[in-house]
């Protein structure tokens, strides 16, 4: 590998498959036959069929060990004032986040979910048992510079796919990524904005509460970045590596594996729908896998959702990140499993069926 | 009590306390000292905020014994072609529910919630320990003739308020209603555009699945039943008796007397919301303890939210009543309190918060 090449071969996925299609019709055929009218419970069936595709078993089984993984790194551009926040923040959230007391692991264990979060590039030192996969002390100002080299961009990839594969190794059959770090909205919307030939001024939002000087700021930083990321739109490796970060590209190392493994994805907001959308390209079909946990209140996360054909599965005005929205998205998705593998059918139940009772229509 | 004399006096509720705003201030502040940007959980804070208020105490504790009642009843109108489905299902739903089969037991289990299902009106005999409370076979055909007595009104409130006591008296710190009735979205949008004065075609949708004739006839029934209860618009118990049933009275006296019990109460769809906006009638101030869990695909039910002033907290296209959109919300809820709960804050997990970073402005 090197530098500067900016190969997409050095990062190479298998074919991603689909997810299983006969399971997919059997469980939309045992949700007719479940004691309830058809489609009365609206997205719960889809959802519960999109399981039982991915595990190609009808009905699903539930989720044994639904893993989070958060990605925490320093972006440069976070010191020129488009956050609210110093990147001092990141280590102590990291820090935070493995002691248990953050919003995602809250949420994560209220789902009977486990935590790990990962140091790929934040500016402090973080203890050695996050910080396995780091990559450097923070992504260049992609304003400016770009956030990695082309080895780095690589090896934070290929970092993400490890992530993925232990934790499938490790019986996770549910997978979330999360993110932490200052500023990260800010390539977050470059990305997506870059992908889908958006305006920077319709992307930006307010990442975690900027002000209006710095909302300026933010759009102008972005406009920059835009422009220097522009000429690699079709080439992901090369995105990530300038416009990107090495949160981001061990993000989409991670997602794009978790389909490879055939494992399904909750995704979260906007930092990590931009990183899907990454992952997208570089393993076309790994959107299959997985389904948005929440609608962020950032706007180019809403942008980034239509362009993967993604509805979300809540909505409640959250921007927070850590995968919080997609453990909160979770239980919904439980649910929807147990539907499918624990209602009664209506013979089980003794009770008719509307096609026992109405004569079909003959005309 | 004399059949007949639509006296509101024959049921009165004391006087519905508000949730305790003390509690509901000092979850505010506690919200703002949790490790995370403020008001970047959205909605999920909100939702804390509201459960701490209706505990008084701060932090909100788990949900201890969160329950659902299932009101089953049949509907005289639906004898005359507005449902889907003929009444003799209700009955072997009923079966259903008890046996644990039918959706809102999957999803209450999933949820740690606990299920009970009662007999107020089906047609049909159904086993003696979910027909204790029963008031007649089936409520009489809203389009043409009232659906209950003004004594059997009456007994359905008290058998509500009843069921609401013993539930909050063996624990119950969380109360579900939810309903099961072949027809009942009739009287439910009857209710609803009745107390908000809305044109029947504004209000009335395809319940479980009726086809184009019969919601011509389910339009007819429903403004043939307007018609007649629209006298009774300022009398909530007399409007249960022209234009509800022995389901909906029973609905309106639990969530009136939840309220009364300072117990909070996730809704559910269409029909629970229409005993809801009753219950209202019989006992201001009530809907304070209330949230919307769901918002149903249902029409009528968007318009009683909008008139109690509730925003849902999952909108999933669901339509199947039973209480089964309120318990898929309920992990968002109890999601909200282990925020509040168990998230660390900014002095324990040795965090700056923005004040400590970012001077504040003094211009």
């Amino acid at each position: 590998m090197t530098s500067g090449s900016d190969s997409p071969a050095d990062v190479e996925f298998p074919r991603v498959d689909l997810p299983d299609l006969e399971a997919r019709v059997a469980a939309e055929e045992r949700q007719r036959d479940l004691t309830k009218p058809a489609g009365s419970l609206g997205r719960l069936e889809d959802l519960g069929c999109w399981v039982a595709a991915c595990q190609g078993e009808v009905p699903p089984h539930p989720f044994r060990r639904p893993r989070v993984v958060v990605f925490a790194g320093d972006h440069g551009v976070a010191r020129h004032g488009v956050s609210a926040y110093p990147p001092e923040v990141t280590a102590q959230m990291v820090a935070n986040l493995s002691g248990g007391g953050a919003a995602v692991n809250v949420l994560a264990a209220a789902a009977g979910a486990g935590v790990r979060v990962v140091d790929m590039a934040v500016e402090s030192d973080t203890s050695p048992e996050v910080s396995a996969f780091k990559i450097r002390r923070s992504s260049g100002s992609i304003d400016r510079e770009d956030a990695l080299t082309h080895d780095e961009t690589v090896r934070a990839i290929e970092a993400g796919r490890t992530l993925a594969d232990r934790e499938v190794d490790e019986g996770a059959d549910l997978l979330v990524a999360g993110d932490m770090g200052i500023g990260n909205t800010t390539p977050a919307t470059v990305l997506i904005a870059t992908l889908t030939s958006t305006e920077p001024v319709a992307a930006v939002g307010r990442g975690t509460g900027v002000d209006d000087a710095g909302w300026m700021r933010k759009v102008t930083a972005i406009r920059d970045a835009m422009w220097r990321a522009r000429p690699h739109v079709r080439n992901p490796v090369a995105l990530l590596r300038v416009a990107g970060g090495a949160d981001f590209a061990a993000m989409a190392g991670f997602l794009a594996q978790a389909a490879v493994r055939r494992t399904p994805v909750i995704l979260d907001g906007v930092v990590v729908t931009a990183a899907a959308m990454v992952a997208e390209e570089l393993a076309p079909g790994a959107a299959r896998w997985w389904v948005s946990g929440h609608r962020s209140a950032e706007p180019a996360h809403d942008i980034a959702l239509r362009h993967l054909r993604l509805e979300p599965i809540v909505d409640l005005g959250m921007r927070l990140g850590e995968g919080s929205g997609a453990v909160t998205a979770l239980p919904v998705l439980q649910g929807a499993v147990a539907i499918l593998s624990q209602m009664a059918t209506f013979s089980e139940a003794g009770v008719s069926t509307r096609d026992e009772i109405i004569p079909a229509a003959t005309d």
